[in-house]
C-alpha cells in the first residue's frame, strides 16, 4: 500500500459542493481498486484540486478518477510522509 | 487565517531524514509569522515537495520557508477542505 497526492488543473472557481460532490463520487467508486480517498483540497483561485488517498498502485488511483469521471493530471506516491 | 498547500520541485532522491530536517527548520520559525506546517510529504522520485499550512496569508507562509532557507515553487491557499 502507498499514499499518493493527485493533482488536478482547471477547476477555477470550482465550489465547495462541487468539490463535495467529486470527491463522493471518487469514495463511491474506490472500493473495487483498493483505494481510499483521505482528503480533498481545492484552491479555486488557481482552479488546482489536490486528493490525498491510499491504494496499491498510482494506476488504482487513477481508475478511481476516471470512472468517477475526472482524471487526474499528477498522481505522485508519497514514499515519506511526516 | 488560511490553509495552503505550497510545492517545492527538484527534490529528486530526498530522504526521509533530509523531510524531517526540513520540516523542523519551518517549525522552529514558525511562530514569528503566525504560520503552522502540519504535515509534509516527499515524492523522492519526482523530486515534488508537499506542505500543509494554515496561516493568516501566503507571504506569511513562504516568509518562513525562506528564512529556513527553502522557498516553495508553488504555494496554493486552499479555500475547500473536505
Amino acid at each position: 500500500m502507498g499514499t499518493y497526492m493527485d493533482v488536478h488543473h482547471g477547476f477555477e472557481g470550482i465550489t465547495g459542493e462541487q468539490l463535495r460532490a467529486a470527491h463522493q463520487a471518487d469514495l463511491d467508486n474506490e472500493k473495487k481498486e483498493g483505494v481510499h480517498f483521505e482528503r480533498a483540497w481545492a484552491d479555486p483561485e488557481s482552479g488546482t484540486v489536490y486528493c490525498l488517498s491510499t491504494g496499491p498502485s498510482k494506476e488504482a488511483v487513477q481508475r478511481v478518477h476516471e470512472i468517477a469521471g475526472h482524471k487526474a493530471d499528477e498522481i505522485h506516491e508519497l514514499r515519506i510522509e511526516l
